[in-house]
């Protein structure tokens, strides 16, 4: 085989990456191949827009049968996103016996099991490397480096937006509103930012990760996701005081029958790997019952970073086509009779620490009050904070409890939102503490 | 093929771990692999010590031919370190045909060419995650994941002896000698620990890393290595006050032309995410210029966490033997044909910043003297602390320099050293500042 000739489809920012990276290191990429890489043809429905990018004669095409239906192309890279037609193009694709490199883990999380069932029944690979942090080879170290592990927990910061913006309001003591928009105007953020501040794109993440590192498959809408909005200063300045930053974090946990799996702002303690991983930087904290705590951190979304995963799966693809094999190693990591639907732990079960902010009346008797049903459903405290300032005309009860069950607190709390001498909404926020991660440390089987 | 068959050879602490493994996790692998890895003879010349471990009838040997010449033993993992005879074992299993896993980073640095041109022409594979940073897929991902990158530059801390001195040095501020005696007791040292305080087996790890990241052929002895056994409480206590730590660093930058790779103890800033890397952890800070920078972390040795390197290199292989292929990725990262003996930076042409320690008598006009010769050799200043209290009777002088050339400094401080008020050897740390890695940063093609 002379060389590969790989098709891509969406020329936006990481296309466009794709493009700059395949030509500015394609010597390096071929010491390491030992054939060079060509991209055939680049597919945009927009082909008039200068992207400031040099593409060869009649490469750039809005005619996306120039690559489905070209023989020499065998690997097809899906840069368009969302869901359709990027399914079609895929499944497409796979019939005409092409692998596939594609960033969409909208698409992998919500029709994944018909794209991995198609590209088994045609023997063809799908790569998707760039799906989850960026740049940095998460899904590769969980399907071969930890093959030989038992995943115990991973805790991800997988989304550069709220990461960005929870930082910024942490380190610059900005308003929520205010931040967002300097992210907005950095390109940090889209313009309709939903997606990302409601944790949704985490979720997606978050299913791929499930699937490859406990070999669960899993709906995103099965997860408890929770976005950022809700997050305030007053909170990140208590969460200082107790030792802690509030991070959006993706927690998963391997508890045998069941998989706890929940995306919220998390309170992580200053000594935590995680909580010093500031702005558009991803990471995850990976336990496994053999290796250990590791930790992986990159930027985890970007032009160049995203192209860097894709570049590094159309080699490996590349790997296997000139062997003439396919599916050498699962997609999902287990092999497909092994892949369960392993039931999520719902939220109300969770145990964790929570950090509890009332906004109360100024008078005798309301920490009495709220301790006194706190106490009722079995919630015990670890440490308060009453101050004079008041915060939207409260006062502020801040509290941190030892371990307790989600739906105990969730009463407490809806009953203490009730009572008369309570002015506003009580803001929860679940805390991962060192002490609790060094529980399920004790649970390895071998250490 | 119903099953993979390997032996191992080699029983001691990492072996017993990689038998433990295989039967643990035996579950997970086979949902990961399909089909089961047999661990079918296990050979050690000590076959009478209990080691706790379990072994089915018939499984251990003496014989080494009993692996070796065993045709349904497909792949054989070396576990006994050192040069001979480990290095004929190997030979001879490759020529048996047999794929091999090891962890001696030792031997491939000193007689890897040999190895894997047998390799190659017995289309044999050798696997060897285990052999830097121990449960860390940092080989992996400079061969896979960043497939697509230029390595820029790599820092890493990879020797967990050294890491855990310092870091307890540092964090408790004990003698290195005390700090010693109680890593030996506690099985973080060696009994005779020269090869891990001198940077010898950073070398080797170098050798290797420098192998996979830039494609280039090195000695071990090439490489300018210092070891950390010159580094006093004093030193540690002058780089706190500067805002710096002091890590035994593996630095390797590619320079186009050059290559420059040094092993030192180097002061880090607060700010440098190594510097808070601590205790047996092994950490690589990697540069690629389309990823952007990405840190790895976690346990750099150890019985458990390099056995999950071993056996994940041993899933990988048999991946590659169901197939019926071989060679698919090339063990180096690069093409033979694409390797070069690329010149090592010398240590006299690096440039960088330094920490400069003088032990002087307490007189007027000696700061003159020492600022003269600085200035006379172009070594300009940016900081200096001098002090009242004596350490073994000198007054120290500490200053910090701006980039600086080591030939000028070295020079500057032997004619230092030879002055009369000077009472002591100077001590010279080298600095890797933030700074400087901007300067670097600054060089991507790509950003």
């Amino acid at each position: 085989m002379k060389n590969i000739k790989a098709g891509l489809v969406g020329f936006g920012t990481v296309g466009s990456g794709v493009v700059k990276l395949l030509k500015e290191n394609q010597l390096v990429i071929e010491q390491r191949l030992g054939i060079p890489i060509i991209l055939k043809r680049v597919m945009d429905l927009d082909i008039t827009t200068n992207r400031g990018i040099e593409l060869g004669d009649g490469v750039l095409t809005d005619q996306l049968d120039k690559i489905l239906d070209d023989p020499e192309i065998s690997i097809v890279i899906e840069l368009i996103g969302g869901i359709e037609p990027a399914k079609s193009i895929i499944l497409q694709a796979i019939r005409n016996k092409k692998h596939v490199v594609t960033a969409n883990k909208a698409l992998l999380a919500t029709h994944g099991d018909a794209i991995f069932k198609e590209a088994e029944k045609n023997k063809i690979d799908i790569a998707f490397e760039a799906s989850v942090g960026g740049g940095i080879p998460i899904l590769r170290s969980l399907r071969e480096g930890f093959a030989a592990n038992r995943i115990e927990s991973i805790l991800g910061i997988m989304n550069g937006t709220t990461n960005f913006i929870l930082s910024e309001m942490t380190n610059r003591e900005g308003k929520f509103e205010d931040i967002l928009r300097y992210a907005q105007d950095r390109g940090f953020a889209e313009a309709d930012p939903s997606f990302d501040l409601e944790g949704i794109d985490i979720a997606h993440k978050l299913v791929i990760i499930l699937a490859l590192a406990y070999g669960v498959r899993v709906n995103p809408e099965d997860i408890y996701t929770e976005g950022i909005s809700g997050i305030t200063l007053p909170d990140i300045e208590f969460a200082r005081e107790f030792g802690y930053r509030i991070k959006h974090l993706a927690i998963s946990r391997d508890e045998g029958s069941q998989i706890e799996a929940r995306i919220h702002p998390t309170m992580l303690p200053f000594t935590h790997l995680l909580s010093e991983v500031d702005g558009v930087y991803n990471a995850f904290y990976v336990q496994g019952n053999a290796v250990g705590t590791t930790l992986f951190r990159g930027e985890g979304a970007g032009m160049m970073p995203t192209a860097s995963a894709v570049v590094g799966d159309l080699v490996e693809l590349s790997r296997n086509i000139t062997r003439g094999i396919s599916l050498r190693t699962p997609a999902l990591s287990y092999q497909r009779k092994s892949i369960l639907n392993k039931i999520i732990k719902n939220i109300n079960e969770v145990i964790t620490n929570y950090y509890l902010r009332f906004s109360v009346v100024d008078s005798p008797g309301v920490l009495s009050q709220i301790s006194g049903i706190l106490g009722r459903h079995n919630i015990s405290i670890s440490s308060v904070i009453q101050k004079d300032q008041k915060i939207e005309g409260a006062v502020p009860i801040v509290m941190m409890t030892h371990q307790a069950k989600e739906k105990s607190i969730q009463t407490a709390v809806d009953k203490i939102n009730n009572l008369d001498v309570v002015l506003g909404r009580t803001v929860l926020i679940r805390i991962e503490d060192e002490t609790l991660e060094g529980k399920h440390n004790q649970e390895q089987v071998i250490s």
